[in-house]
Formats: C-alpha cells, structure tokens, sequence
C-alpha cells in the first residue's frame, strides 16, 4: 500500500456526547477530559498507520477557545500529518455542535507525536 | 435540507480501542458494553437527524458473532434505516479490526428505534 | 442437584441507585445502560447455573416502556428460563422505583442467551 | 404497615463480578472498592425502610477476612438492624464465590448508621 | 533509613475536587466514595513504609460529620501512626474547603490497619 | 493575604496509585490520562489561588520522556509560576515511583493558563 493510501485509511473519526458524568460542576467538560479523548483517538490513528505497538512521546500546545457544554455533541477527527523514520505526528480536531442545531464549530486542535515501540 | 441530505449528515462513526478497564477477566469485551456503544450512538445519530430530544424505545434482536479481544479497535457506524412520524430507526454496524493487522470485520450489528419527546 | 434446584440457586438480584454520573443530560438513565446492567446479571445467572466458562451470544428485542429518572432504585432480577445442551436463556426483569414511595413498576425485560466455551 | 414487614421488605441484595476494572494490579478487589459498595446498598435499604433522604454518618468497624479476587461473584446483603427516632442501622453482609465452584464464604461484614434529613 | 525519615516520607497527599459524576442526586459527595478515597491513599502511605506488598484487614470506625457538596475541593492526608512486626497503622484525614472561600474544615477521619503479605 | 503567601498556599499535591483500570494493554499509563490528571490539579490550584470561577484556556507543550508502569506510584505537584491580569500559569510536576523501591525521577512536566471567569 502506497503512503497516500496508509494515511487515507489512518483517519479516524469519534463521536461523542457530553453527559454530566464528564462534565465539572460549571456544566462544561473538562479540559483534561477533551486531551484525554484526543490522546486516545491519535493512538488509535498512529496504530492504524504503522500497526505497530506506539506510545505518545509528545503534546503540542493546544488552545480552548470554546467552551464545551454538557449536551453537545463533540466530533473528533485525527489525521497523520507527518511522518518520521519511527515517529508520525497525528493532528486531532475537535468539532463542536448542540443537540438542537447544527452550529458546528472547530473547538480545539491539536497534535500528537507517537513513536513505535518494540512489542 | 431534504431528506436524503438529512439522512446523510445524521451518519455517525465512533471509533474506540478495547482497554483491560472495559473487559471481562476473559478479556475480551462485555457484550452488554458493546450494547451501551451502540444505544449511545444511536442516540447521536438520530438526535442529529431529528434535532430534537429523542429515547430509545427498543433496541432489535442482535447476534454477538465474534468475540472482541482486549486490544482490538472497533468502529461503530450509526445509520437512519427508516424515518417514522415520530420515530427514527438507526441501523449499528460494529466492526473489529486488530492493532498489529487489518483484519477488519463485523462483529454484530443492531438497530434501535428513537422516538422524540417534548423537550 | 436436580435441575429445579439448579435454576433456584441460580437466580440472582442485584440493585442500583441511578446516579447523576450514570444518567444522561434529561436526567434519566441511559438505554444503553440499563442493556449493560442486564447482560452483566444474566452473565451471572448463567455461570450460577453453569459453573462454566460463559459468553452472550445474542440479547432479544427489549422494549423500553418507562423512562427511570435520576434518584430511581432500580432492581434486576435474572432467572433462568430455558436450558439448551451447550447454552442457557436468562430471563431478566427490571423493576424501578421511586426514593421516597414505592410506586414498584415492571420498566423493561429482555431475554439474553449465553452459551459455555472452552476455559 | 407495621415494623416487621417494613423491615422486611427493606431488605436489598446486589450482585456483582469481579473484572480488572475493579482490581488494583495485585488482582484483588479493593479494600476500598467493597466498602463503597456496603454504603451504597446500606443507602438504599436505608431509603426503603424510611422512605425519606438519607445519609450515613457512621460506619462501624470493618474486618477485611478473606481477600476476593478477579473473576469472583460478590453478593451483598443488607438488612435493618436497629431503629432510632430519626436513625436506622444498617448491616451489610459481603458472601464471595468463585466463578466454577460453590464455594461461598462470608468474605466481610460491616454496619452502617444512616439518618433521615430535610428533603 | 531510620523509622522518624520513614514514616516522615510514607506521608502521603491527595486533593480532589469534587464534581457531579462522583455525587449523589442530592449533590454530595458518597459516604462510600470516601472511604474508598481513604483506604486508597492508607494503601499507597502503608506501601511507602513498607516497600513491600500490603493489603488492607481492617477499617476503624468513621463518623462523616461534615457533608461535601459537589465543587468542593478535599485533601486527604494519611500518615503512618503505629508500627507492628507485620502490620501497619495509618490515619487518614479528610479536609474539606470551599471553591470560592478558604473554610477548610476536617470533615471526617479513619484509621486503616494494613499488613505485608508475600508477593 | 501577600501574593508570596497565595501562591504558597495555593500548592496543590496528589498522588495516585496506577492500577489496571487506568492503564492501556501495554500496562502502561495513558498519556492522555496522564494530562487530564494534570489539567486537574492544574485547575485545583488556581482556584485555589483565585478563589474564583476558572477555566483551562491552553496546554503547554509537553514530553512524556519515562513510561509509567501499572503499579507505579505518580506524585502530581501543581505551582503558580506566573500571575497575570485575569489569568494565572500552573506549572504541573509528574513524579513516579515504584511501590517496592523509591527510584523517584520525574516523569513528565507541563504547564497550563487558566483564566478567572464570570461566576
């Protein structure tokens, strides 16, 4: 399989929604929590590119620019967007819409740098 | 929107790595978590086809064909199949596919029905 | 044991509070996790009366006639209800009721059938 | 209804298995773990016998006799002890049993003290 | 090491806030939730001391007498407070403050009796 | 209260045991759940340092550069490193250690701005 097409097949997609069990006492979603679901989707993303056991090495810096309310629905897409002699970098969007409306909205990003481990 | 458009931007994907923390001490996955994954985005998908409050009402027969290790990925595909008056059906495709290869499959499939309430 | 006293042994109760961290944002318990509590029960009751290696290998259609708002009791009740060569069908009952009356309901019933495997 | 059959029909049974989720590394149920559960079902008879809102504001003594690990089956067993002007007394029984075998065994036992207070 | 330095590092810190996940419906923290947190850090303090395997056998008498609404912040504090051949004694406090105001109050206390066991 | 003493006073320490429910199938940490324990306690100490309403606006770049094994002990110690206008910088220290030696080295640092909002 040529490189176009290992990076096509690595994008990953997750959806959620955004319940008061993950929600602080504000109503919004953690930061913390929206990181953690980004680290996850980027593992699975770089796993799926190498398949081959990885580990995360790096976050870059990530801006909030919108807060996230309980009862949205938060879509997250993450993509290789380089790609090293052991490492990919895996850049992880994350879109944010209400239940009622379609008011979709680029919440966050960030990327990931993951390195393949020996199993 | 028409509805066909309609139907086509309700389509959901959710993708997630089975973790020790969501197995059993068999160590593959609970059926009945596989069931919550599909309830829940069910619910996504027929709450952004309706736009509206929507519950579940019953959840079809569903055959668990293939048991999902702990270290799989597995990638939920929610669909509108059939567009009632006051009700949606949504169609859950689960497929498996290894870390280490791609050996992807459909582990089980399901469809529940969603009915809109008074917000 | 004789087969009655088998399946008499083999029922099992369990009961839960419904809890903000369990509910979804219109504050009443997710389908998909009242599916889950009942495929964990009837797990148990299979390997009651098994005393072997068990997996579910399909859940029947449930209707969800209720709704079970936050701060429910809610009480399952799993019985065995048919007994193949290799499988069991475990019937599961869950009833809600209230904290400060007890207005006792039948909420939702399904059927699960497991079936033994190798350890 | 008099006494005896409130105290009866406060009576509360819960089942669980033991997963990895649950256990520290060493592969047994946490200390801690099982004594969420004994509040948590001293809650809910507590709730039934009284009908009002509850909290505890003791647990008594707690001897950890027998430890429980992965893979076993857990049944907690609550009854009403003792009742106060505006407390009631709760004991919590804890039976292990292994997956393949009857082996049943109280594993703990424990008391809790809840009273009523203003809704 | 002498015992003063190794019970001084045993010594063993947490904070937590409190959030809607970890609650109750009526917004405060579980009895059960707390004891659990206790016995987790008399777990990693007995461990510190010890630098071998221990498990909890027996948990004193708690009396909860302040309750901990959700958006507290709670700090744990376990110390080593009596040194056996094979067994150790830790206390644990539990103090609660505010978010928005620094009323830090001891909200409850415990002592946890753990012993080595062979690994 | 001067600001030396604030930011003294606003220290915030926790410590964790990493046990299996917590770790991928690798037995290591998430690095994911290793950032929302950081933003966590990130959060705990500004608040603590506002005694208002805040909110994590970005994440620093951060290296994870030591795995940190199932049954490590992890330390987090959040500072206030820097003092602005509306926001404040915490700067999130991430110790293991083993739970049969102390081999104490630092597994990861991180910083995080959070921002005081309207109540």
């Amino acid at each position: 399989m040529d490189l176009e097409s290992k990076i096509h097949n690595a994008r990953t997609i997750t959806t959620k929604a955004v319940f008061p069990g993950e929600a602080n006492h504000y109503d919004t979603l953690f930061g913390g929590t929206a990181l953690q679901w980004m680290d996850e989707i980027a593992f699975i993303a770089a796993t799926r590119f190498t398949r081959k056991k990885v580990v995360t090495v790096s976050s870059d810096k990530v801006n909030f620019k919108v807060p996230i309310p309980t009862g949205s629905i938060v879509e997250l897409d993450a993509q290789i967007v380089r790609v090293g002699n052991t490492s990919v970098e895996v850049s992880v969007d994350v879109w944010k819409e209400g239940m009622f409306q379609n008011d979709r909205v680029l919440a966050l990003k960030g990327n990931f740098i993951l390195v393949a481990v020996e199993k």
